[in-house]
C-alpha cells in the first residue's frame, strides 16, 4: 500500500486480542479481521472454527488484512486460547444472571486501555453466529461486553459486533476529547477587520438596491445578516471570495449609476 | 419474533435516515439494513443502486430486517433523495480541502440527536464500496462524518461503517451527553430544496457577472461557495433573505440586460 509521505503511520495494536469462539463462516472471520485492522487491532484468535483453517473464504473477504489472518492463532479448546490472558471479556447480549460487571463498548474500551497501560493482556470473546457464547464460556469472563442493541432485533452480524468494539477501542486510544466543533482548514479565519469590510461593502450595495425597508427595520435586518455570515466562521479567503461575489452581482449596476448621475 | 413479556419494546427511529449512494452489492445493502435495525434505525434511502431493486441478495442478508428494505426509498438522483433533509452528513475518510465541520461518530450522533429533538430531518450519506462519495456529493453535506480508522488500512466495509455510526446513534439515544453543536432557532431550518434554489439563483447571477473564471475552476468555486453557506446552517427565513439580497444586488442589472438585448 502506498501512503503519502505526510500520512501518519499505520496502527498495529497487539492488545486487546479478539477471540472468535466456534466461528462458522469463513466470510465472517475474514470480515472480522478486516474491521479489526481498520481500527488498528491485529491479534486474532480462533477457537474451534467450524471449517478447515486456513480458509480461502476468509482470505477473500479480509481484503488487505491477510496479515491478521496469517498471524491468527488457532486453538481447539477455549481454555488454551485464553491461557495467557489477564483480563477476559465476553461479548453477549443476553443477561445470564451472573455476578459480573456489564460494560458497554465505550466503558469496556476505556477499561481495557487502562489494563493494557498497566501491562495486562486483555482478550475479548465473541461467540458463533446466531447461537452466541454458551454459559460456561461466558462464565470464564471477568466482565460482560454488551452492545446497546434494539431489544426487538438484537442479533448482530459477527463482524458488525467486532466493528463496534474495535471502533470503541480506537476512540479510547485517541483520547475521547475531540474538539466539539472542529473544522479542518488550510486558510486562517477572517479577522474582525476583514469581516467588517465585507459587511460594510454588502450593506452599502444593499442600501443602493433599497433592500433595507422599512428604514426602522434596517438595524435589525443588518444584524440578522451579519449573524448569518458570522455563524459560518469565514476564513479570510472566503471573506475575499464574498467580496468578489458582491462585485460580480452588482457589476451591471455600475453602468446604471453613471446614467443616474 | 417472540419477546419475553418483561422485554423493553423494539426501537424504531425514523431519523436519521441512512442514504446509500450508488451502492453496488445487494449483500451490502442487506447487511446495512440489518445493522441499522440492530441499533434502532429504520429509514433507508438508496440512490441509484447498481443492481435492480428489490434485490433478492439484499433480502437474504438482511435476515429479520426485511421491513427496512421494503420501506427503503429509491431515487436516481442524490438531490431527490436529500430533498426533505435539513441536516446532511457525508461519511468520508478523505479530507477534501472543504470548509466543513468534521465530526467523529460520537459527535455526529450527539449533534444529530439534538437536531432531531428540534424537529430536524437529518440524513447521513455513505458512498459506494471502494470508491466512496464523490466530491460534489460530499459538497452537499453540512458536515463530514469521519471514522477514526487506521491510516494504514482505512477502507471500511460499507455495513461496518453503517454499524459504527448506528451504534453511536444508539449510545446518543440512551445516554445524554449535552449536544456540543446545535443552534436553537424559532425559524425552521432550510430544506435541501430551498438551499438548492438559493444556490442556483446565486450561481446564475454570478455567471452573468462572469464571476466563475477560469471556467475549469467553476465547479470548485461553486463547491466552496456552497460549503460556506451550508456551514451557516441557514433557516428557511434566512434562505429567503439571501434570495432577497441577491435580487437587491442585481436589481440594476435587469436594466442593463434590456439595453444589451
Amino acid at each position: 500500500m502506498t501512503r503519502a509521505p505526510n500520512m501518519p503511520p499505520p496502527i498495529s495494536e497487539e492488545w486487546p486480542a479478539i477471540c472468535l469462539v466456534r466461528p462458522q463462516m469463513g466470510e465472517n472471520i475474514g470480515a472480522a479481521a478486516r474491521v479489526m485492522l481498520n481500527f488498528g487491532l491485529v491479534s486474532l484468535r480462533l477457537v474451534a472454527p467450524r471449517d478447515r483453517w486456513p480458509n480461502p473464504k476468509a482470505e477473500v473477504v479480509a481484503v488487505g488484512a491477510d496479515e491478521v489472518l496469517r498471524r491468527a492463532r488457532v486453538d481447539w479448546r477455549l481454555e488454551d486460547a485464553l491461557m495467557d490472558a489477564t483480563l477476559v471479556l465476553a461479548a453477549t447480549a443476553r443477561p445470564r444472571g451472573m455476578e459480573k460487571p456489564v460494560w458497554g463498548p465505550r466503558q469496556a474500551a476505556a477499561n481495557i486501555r487502562a489494563a493494557i497501560t498497566a501491562g495486562e493482556r486483555p482478550v475479548v470473546m465473541f461467540g458463533p453466529e446466531a447461537a452466541g457464547l454458551e454459559s460456561d464460556e461466558v462464565a470464564r469472563a471477568d466482565a460482560i461486553l454488551t452492545l446497546p442493541v434494539n431489544p426487538g432485533f438484537a442479533s448482530l452480524n459477527l463482524a458488525n459486533a467486532v466493528a463496534v468494539f474495535a471502533y470503541a477501542c480506537a476512540e479510547a486510544r485517541q483520547g475521547a476529547d475531540t474538539p466539539p466543533w472542529f473544522r479542518d482548514s488550510e486558510s486562517p479565519p477572517a479577522t474582525q477587520a476583514e469581516l467588517e469590510a465585507l459587511f460594510t461593502h454588502l450593506e452599502e450595495e444593499l442600501d443602493r438596491g433599497r433592500f433595507f425597508h422599512p428604514p426602522d427595520k434596517a438595524p435589525l435586518m443588518k444584524r440578522n445578516l451579519r449573524a448569518l455570515f458570522l455563524r459560518a466562521r469565514l476564513t479570510d479567503q472566503e471573506a475575499r471570495t464574498l467580496r468578489g461575489v458582491i462585485k460580480a452581482l452588482t457589476i451591471g449596476r455600475g453602468g446604471r449609476k453613471k446614467q443616474d448621475g
